[in-house]
């Protein structure tokens, strides 16, 4: 048990194992189960319980009504030199993102940057998993999805126009650990909201507006969700939107509603641009000097994008996964309906 | 003369030719006085005095004082499928840029995707010319750049770590005008603090931080502005330092207090990825449902990113454009100092 009663501290190989099984009994293929428990158990192993396996419950619940094919047929749509698109033939969003990302990366050791798009598939967990794909390849990585329906208002607005898209990079460096940074475009994700109600911790009430243009802290209120940093998180969901929308021949968010996800993926070859010693040296160097730089009382240091979530990855790896017992519950509910024995 | 006496209306054309008329006597070659004078008008046309004719002034400062160079040779330093990289020769940022994404766009049309960077060069102006480039060809344009040494602190920190990095997409639209955003990672752009200055419009205390950690709100007393958003804000600040930056062959922003400007630039090309036309019905169509949603009280209309700009343009083309008598006083000045008479 860890120091608090809501949490469990649960054996990462186990964790992997038992969300593995959900996922083939649940019809996926044994690569397929295994890639989607990777991704999940990773991301939570970064701490993001928002887009780990908290969302294996709801995945195998879609793929039991028959809204999500659990042996998907993902087929390429469009290729050429530097770009590809794929159709996702509605299978987890995760399985043709991994695709796509390994594509681009492929077509990018001789182009230089490459691109790639994912159609008609469900959601893909958290963005980094990709992005953190191409960084182990020596090269910059970018990824986007469109979030469903609109749920995030334009600064002056009253209603839902964007989605609350997310965006990551990850950026590798040499003896230091990739820079990743996986964000929404919303002051929050929506997955952290209910991870901070199910903590018990206090919601901002500047990050939500009620119908009536007044603020409110409430989130079953109004689900208008603030722009992060105003026109400038506006803006840039306006744009992920499109990314992860018109230009992978779907919908802008504000018409998506009942539309199945789209993903799309950008890796840049570092050593096409530069010597990638000399870039990772100076990567290495500007971390350390971040790193080292004066904080405000109080803090103890000053962190990279994703330098946290490494430092929780090298403890709970070695330590255990701490989750909590209502993410548990739904994975154990899930695992009694499959067959699947409950390991904690 | 406009409704109050700190500006004064000029016509567009003349300004054009007055500030070309000054690159050409500080030693540019005609082509290159056109080119960044186009780029500054149009960016004064857009309401970004920030980034526009403002700075003819102080670059052609750095050209007479020997600086920046008049008359650069750029140069390829790498190229391959869909990657480009430059050598400014220590000229103009603009003229480098616009050869780098003109490159990116024509490699992007077979490749789908292209990118190219640019080193050794000065400031570019505003990143919006060179992705609005990408929009009028049809492709999805972005551009970012490293603002020389650090200005923004991270989250928690109390020391400039990362420069104040722009970031602009431009996406095309079918009928409508291109979506065009261009934003600053931290709170603001630097320019855009002296327009406010030059306006005596106050600057949010909350913006800048004192060396000893607490908010002032006089960024003369401390020059350590805030990331817009927090770690989002400082996120996209550290990625954009770097691909402008060690992508590039240059330093991380905590090390270039000296270094010369790097750019980087990725144009997509639309129809590799799907039909332009269906594509751009539906931006068009998502533009019109964004515009037509509710707003909060005393708010007239939703915009898009980059539509207050457009039509800014729109009228000012047809009306002229206000322009600051300080700003046009700086203007003056260089004029008389290289022979180019006032028209004003």
């Amino acid at each position: 048990m860890s120091e608090t009663v809501q949490e469990i501290v649960v054996g990462v190989d186990e964790l992997r194992e038992f969300v593995c099984a959900l996922y083939r009994e649940a019809g996926l293929s044994e690569d397929h189960a295994e890639l989607v428990a990777e991704f999940q158990v990773e991301t939570d192993l970064r701490g993001v319980y928002s887009h780990g396996t908290r969302h294996a419950p709801s995945y195998i619940e879609q793929i039991l009504a028959g809204n999500l094919k659990p042996d998907p047929e993902i087929t390429v749509l469009r290729e050429g030199g530097a770009y590809a698109l794929f159709d996702g033939d509605n299978g987890l969003g995760h399985v043709a993102s991994a695709l796509a990302m390994r594509t681009a990366i492929e077509k990018a050791k001789s182009t230089g940057i490459a691109a790639a798009g994912v159609r008609n598939a469900g959601h893909f967990g958290a963005a980094a998993c990709f992005t953190m794909m191409a960084a182990d390849e020596k090269m910059i990585g970018f990824a986007t999805t469109n979030t469903g329906g609109p749920s995030v208002v334009a600064p002056g607005g009253a209603d839902r126009v964007v989605g609350n898209n997310p965006l990551s990079y990850a950026l590798p460096a040499g003896e230091e650990p990739p820079i990743v940074l996986d964000m929404a475009c919303g002051v929050s994700a929506w997955g952290k909201i209910l991870t901070m109600n199910m903590y018990g911790q206090p919601v901002p009430k500047e990050w939500f507006l009620g119908g009536d243009g007044k603020t409110v802290n409430d989130p079953s209120e109004g689900h208008l969700m603030m722009p992060a940093a105003g026109p400038k998180g506006y803006g840039l969901a306006v744009v992920m939107g499109i990314l992860a929308g018109p230009l992978v021949g779907g919908l802008m968010a504000c018409h998506a509603l009942q539309e199945p996800s789209k993903h799309f993926f950008i890796a840049i070859n570092v050593s096409s641009f530069t010597d990638f010693h000399a870039y990772a040296a100076e990567v290495d160097r500007g971390i350390r000097t971040v790193r080292a730089s004066k904080t405000v009382e109080g803090v103890d240091q000053v962190y990279l994008p994703g330098e946290i979530e490494w430092r929780k990855r090298e403890e709970w790896i070695e330590n255990g996964v701490p989750i909590h017992v209502e993410h548990l519950r739904a994975l154990a509910e899930m695992g009694n309906r499959l067959g699947v024995e409950v390991f904690w």
